[in-house]
């Protein structure tokens, strides 16, 4: 596994890691802010292991592979709650959520794999 | 499960971080360096992952059980490197290595059981 | 400037990240949310700076005056931030980060001076 | 300052992250690592804050131009030691650090301006 393997995945992750930031400042302006709490908590959960996913991948942590899988999980946790909201910067981070995990998920097994 | 259940934990993971990038800036300054390319690498992984499960705990992650499994991994595998080495530093860092690894699993499993 | 010299300053960091992230959980539960925009956004801003600079104080990091310098005006401005509200943990989110943003001047004072 | 204005900088700081965390481990496996020990600290210190500073412009922090110009400064300081080495991932990481450096700069400042 060459870090140049990686540079896909990375990508998915600061898309991700930007669209999760972006929904959790968006949200916290909202009127109907009582229906957001759960889309600002698992925003920021979210953009949190995309940022150290990210870390680990540059590093070519010896842990890729355990940290992908939890990105991943965290990415499709994140996906789920924002699909219960109506607001666009939660469509557009429902996407960014599943491109990731699907990208963490493929390096995860990938790496598995070689190890 | 509380958050003061948490606070051993925490205890655990920030001695554990303190006691691996001592050894981190130990080994780096250490005569035989080479000896100590693993340990370095691991001990900068293993103070990432207690500083990220330290904020996932006083955060009240949903994904605290996940995130300490994680953190308890990358100890005992931090703990088995430093073991090949016979520095004081390393030898510091076993042990608290240990010490978090356990604690993390127990947070890990009493958070999956209430979940 | 030795490690154990920021034993007090890591102290006041922990219990400052875990006020604001308490605050942080507790505000996003409350009935009038949207009062405390501005403190939710503040606390995650606090905890994340304050875990920022644990981790650099336990590694030694050659710029300790200057992330510390930081991490005091993060912590004054989350204390005035949660200054504007009545609920208890917001109050006893402003003594914590008062207390670190004493410590980390201190520390930074400390270590230009060395430097 | 809209968060469209940041992408450029955030490319440069994932760029520099990404040199520094090569440089690091590639640094680690050399046969001369005695020589590099000040490198291998400082490309910690720069992926670090280079990370820290991606979260914060994807936040849009109230805090990015400190946190910028922070990042500017490590930058700056890990391009110097690099300088030192005559080794090919050194020489890449140089021009990385010295770009971020420049993008950090330039929002910082912009942003102080709005402020």
């Amino acid at each position: 596994m060459t870090p140049i393997q990686y540079q896909e995945c990375i990508e998915a992750c600061i898309k991700c890691m930007n669209a999760c930031n972006y929904s959790y400042v968006s949200s916290l302006k909202e009127y109907d802010l009582a229906l957001l709490r759960d889309t600002i908590r698992m925003d920021r959960e979210c953009a949190d292991i995309c940022g150290y996913a990210i870390q680990a991948m540059t590093r070519q942590s010896p842990f890729v592979a355990e940290i992908c899988r939890l990105c991943a999980e965290i990415c499709e946790a994140c996906a789920e709650v924002c699909n219960r909201n109506v607001h666009i910067q939660c469509k557009n981070c429902i996407q960014a959520c599943l491109d990731c995990a699907e990208a963490c998920r493929q390096i995860s097994e990938a790496v598995a794999v070689y190890a």
